[in-house]
C-alpha cells in the first residue's frame, strides 16, 4: 500500500514507451511462451515424461503474480482480451478477476475515483476495457497500482504488441536469411527472438484503436506505414492520437490516402479491422457504402501492386465485409497466431 | 499448440468410449475422491493433524492442470454442471474460465469456427454447455484442443458418468456380500471402488439427454433399462439417438412401454428427470397432462413391483411435478452423493 | 463430507461471536495483513531482493484454502464485498466462485434447501450476500459447511471487523500514549495490534445493517454508541436486531436520538451509511426530506461539539448527500484504509 507515494507506471499506449521497452518486452514475451508452451501439453504416462523432461527447455519458475490479483474492468465484451488475461494470470499464479459490467457500473453507483482506490488498494494491478478513453485516463490518475488499457475508443496497446510478436516469430516469411523459429503447427525452437526487417505495412480500414497504436509504434520500429481509410474526417486519426504521432516524429514514415490500391502498393503485410465496431450498428449502412472497395482480397492486392507473398493480419472478431475467407484462412494469414500471441504479451506486461 | 495435426480426443456421449475406459475414468474418479476429501476438511489445530496425517490415504499430488485453463462455454445456466467444473479444476491446480451468455455468444459476433479456434489457442480444453447438440459438434471440429460436452440437447455424458461412480459406492445396498466403502455420511474408506452386480434400472419421463447416455451405456455394462414414456413421438428417443443404441447393441437390454408401472417392475433403482426442461415452459400444460401418472412415488413403485428396496436417483433440479417429497428427501435417495460426485467424475476427466 | 453430523459454524451477525472471538479474529487480521503486504509489493530486480527479505517479516505460508472453493452467492450485487473475497481466497492458495443473480437464482428453479445441500456438498464454504435474511437463515439450515452472512438485510458483520481492525490500527490518533503501527501511507510496522482506549462513536442516519452489527458489538467491546435517526419508526432498528442488543446487555450503552447535532456531542469517531439502499430509489424524495440535517460536515460536529480531532468512517460506496468532499477526502477520514480492511477480515475468518 505504500505505492501510493511512487509513481505509478501505466500503460495506456505504446507511444508511452521507448523502443527499447517494446523490444524488451516482445523478446520476454517469446521467452515465456517459448519455456511455458511444452508443459502446457497435456500430460503423458509417467514413463514417457522423464525422457521429454530432458529435451525440453528449462522451466521459467514464474512467481510474479504468485496469489496476487489483477482486476479486468471491463465495461465493454472482449472475449479475447478477457482469455488472455485470465489464462496469463493463471500461469502467473496469480489471478484475473472478471468484472464486467453486471458486477461494476464504473461512476454510477460509485465515482470512478473512489472506485479506483479501492479497487486498487485490494488488487495488484488494474487491466481496464472501457468506452471512452477518458474513463481509462480518470482511473490512472486515482489508482496506487499499475493501470493497463486493454483497449479503448482511442488506442489498443496490447494488440499491436501481439501483432509485433506474430511478425518477429515470422520474421523469416519476409526475409529469406532468417533462420525459422516456429513452424507450421506453431512449435517454437528453443531460440531467441528473429530480427525482423524493415517492413511496409498496408493498414486498410477504419482508424480506430489498432491504427493510432500502430501509429505511433511502427514508424519509430523502421516500418513504412501505409494507411487507407475513406476521405472524410471521422475515418481520419483524431486529434489527440495525431498530436503523439508528431510528437514522436513518426508522421514521416506514415502515407495517407483515400485508396485502397494505392494503400497496398509494395506492402508486406495487409492489416485490417471490423468497419463496424461494437455501437456503431446504426451507422452500418452509411459505413459499408463508405468503405465499398475496401474489402481485402488476392483481387485488390494484386491491382494495388502488393509484394508477391503479402501476409494477412486481423485483430478479429472478423465479420466477412473487410475481408473475404479465400484471404482470411488461407496461407497468407497469420490471424490465429496473432490472436494465439494476445495472451503472452498481456504475460510478459502482467509481470 | 501442435495438436492441430493430431487426433484430438473430444467426448461428446459415452458412447464414443469403450465399456474398458468407462470403467476405467470411474475408478480413477474414485481415487481422486477418496484421496481428496480428507484433505479438504477444515484445518485443524497443529498438533492434533500429525497424528491424523498418518491416519489419512496419501495425497495425490496432483499436477495434471497445473497453472492450465479449461473454458466453461455454458450458453444455457446450468449451476452444478459449472461449481462441479470449477471446484474441479482448483482441486487440479488449474483455472475454469467460466464464459456465459452474457460473455460469448457463439456464431453472433464471431464464426463458430473462428471461436473455437481461438479459444483452443489459448486453452488447454473446453467443457461446452450449449443449447443444439450440432454446436457442439461444430467447436470440436474447429477446436484444437479437447471438447468435453458438458450438456447438448442430445446427450449428457458426465452426468451418467456420476451416476454410475454413485451405485457403485453404494453397491453393498444392491448386493449383501459387497463390504461397504461408504458410510451413512458420505465418508469414503480407503478401498478400491466394489463391483456392481446387473442391475433392473427403471427410467419413468421424457426421453431426454440424460436417458440418451443411460440408453448407450447401461445395457453394455450388464444392467437392463426399462423406459416408460407417453406415447408420442416427441417423448421417444430420435433417430440420431437410437442409430448410436442399436449400433452398439445396446437395444436388446432396453424395455420400452408408455406404462409407468411396467417400467418400474422388478426395478432395483427408479431414475426420472424433469419434464419440464429450459425452454419448455410453454409446453407446460400439455405435458403436465402427457405425464400423468408418471410421478415417481412410494405407491406407483408399489402398485407397478419394485424391488422391496428400489434406490433412487434424479439429476436434479428437482421440480415437484416428477417426485414425491417422501421419495425425494427419503432414505431410497442417492440424489445428494449424486450430485456430489458430479465433481469426482469430470475431475478424472479433465485430468 | 461427514461434516453433516457436526454442528457446523456459520456467521450470521458478530451478536453470534463472544468478545473473546471477535479480538482473537482481528489480531489474525492484522497478522495476516502485516505478513502478507509486504510480499504483494511488485517483483523487483533479483540482487535487490535479498538484501529487502532479510528485512521483512517472515512469511506466512497460508494452506489452509490451498485448492478449495468457497462459493460467493451474491443475489445482489457487492464489489467491495466480492473483490475482498475474491482477492482473500486467492492469497489463501483457494478460490472464490461468485455466482451472482445471472449465474443462480435461489428458490426459482431449485428450492434453497436443495441449492444450499449440492453447493455445501462441492464448496468448502458460502459466502452469502442476499436480500431478505431469512434467505441467508434458510442457506444455513441446510448447508453441510460454514455460511458466513457477507451482507442482509439485517446484519453486515464482516464490515463491522473491518471497522474495528481500522480503529485498532489507529489507535494512536485516539490516544497518544499508543505507539503508531501504521504510517501515513498505509505501511504496517511489525508488531502486535495496539488496544483501542473506549471511544464515543457517533453514527447519524438510517438504522440499517450496518448499524446493526455496530449495535450488538461496539458496547460489548466498551464503547459508547450515540445514534441519531429520524423520528420514525422505519429508522430505528427492528425487533429481531433490538432483541439481540438487549439479550447481549448492549441497550446501556447506546443513546439515541433524532438530533445528529446531539448525536456527535464528545464523539471521536462519526460513522454514517447512504439512506438510499438498493432497492430504495422509489423512496428517495422522502428520504432526502427525512433525512435533512444529517449531512456529516465540519460544521455539523462543530455545532454539536464532536471532539476537535473526530475522525470519520463510511463503508461504501458514498453518495453527495450524507457527507461532503471536505470530510469524506480529507484528514480525519479512514473510509479507505477502513475499505482495505474488508479483505483481511476476510481472510482471517475464511480462515
Amino acid at each position: 500500500m505504500s505505492v501510493a507515494t511512487k509513481a505509478v507506471p501505466h500503460l495506456m499506449t505504446l507511444a508511452d514507451l521507448s523502443t527499447a521497452q517494446i523490444q524488451r518486452i516482445l523478446s520476454y514475451s517469446h521467452f515465456l511462451k517459448r519455456t511455458s508452451l511444452p508443459w502446457l501439453e497435456p500430460v503423458k504416462p509417467r514413463k514417457k515424461v522423464a525422457a521429454e523432461d530432458a529435451a525440453r527447455p528449462q522451466r521459467r519458475i514464474m512467481h510474479s503474480l504468485n496469489r496476487k490479483t489483477i482486476a479486468l474492468l471491463f465495461s465493454k465484451r472482449s472475449t479475447r482480451t478477457r482469455i488472455s488475461a485470465e489464462t496469463a494470470a493463471t500461469l502467473l499464479g496469480g489471478q484475473a478477476l472478471f468484472l464486467g459490467r453486471e458486477d461494476i457500473q464504473l461512476g454510477v453507483n460509485e465515482s470512478v475515483r473512489d472506485s479506483a482506490r479501492v479497487i486498487g488498494g485490494m488488487c495488484q494491478g488494474i487491466f481496464a476495457r472501457v468506452g471512452e478513453h477518458e474513463e481509462i485516463e480518470e482511473l490512472a490518475r486515482y489508482s496506487p497500482v499499475p493501470v493497463l488499457n486493454a483497449l479503448s475508443s482511442l488506442w489498443h496497446p496490447t494488440q499491436i504488441l501481439a501483432d509485433l510478436l506474430t511478425l518477429h516469430e515470422h520474421a523469416h516469411l519476409f526475409d529469406s536469411s532468417v533462420e525459422p523459429v516456429i513452424d507450421a503447427n506453431g512449435a517454437l525452437a528453443d531460440k531467441p527472438l528473429p530480427k525482423l526487417r524493415p517492413l511496409t505495412v498496408a493498414y486498410v480500414g477504419d482508424s480506430a484503436n489498432v491504427l493510432h497504436d500502430m501509429l505511433v509504434t511502427y514508424p519509430r520500429l523502421g516500418h513504412q506505414l501505409r494507411v487507407a481509410s475513406p476521405d472524410n474526417a471521422k475515418y481520419r486519426a483524431p486529434t489527440a492520437v495525431w498530436d503523439r504521432v508528431v510528437e514522436l516524429g513518426c508522421d514521416a514514415g506514415i502515407h495517407w490516402t483515400s485508396d485502397p490500391r494505392e494503400a497496398v502498393h509494395g506492402a508486406d503485410l495487409v492489416v485490417t479491422d471490423t468497419w463496424i465496431s461494437m455501437g456503431q450498428e446504426a451507422e452500418k449502412e452509411q459505413r459499408l457504402k463508405d468503405f465499398q472497395g475496401y474489402r481485402v482480397t488476392e483481387a485488390l492486392c494484386r491491382e494495388g501492386g502488393a509484394k508477391a507473398d503479402w501476409k494477412f493480419m486481423h485483430c478479429l472478431p472478423r465479420k466477412q465485409d473487410e475481408v473475404d475467407d479465400e484471404v482470411f484462412y488461407g496461407p497468407r494469414s497469420l490471424v490465429f497466431p496473432e490472436a494465439d500471441n494476445r495472451k503472452w504479451t498481456i504475460m510478459a506486461l502482467f509481470e
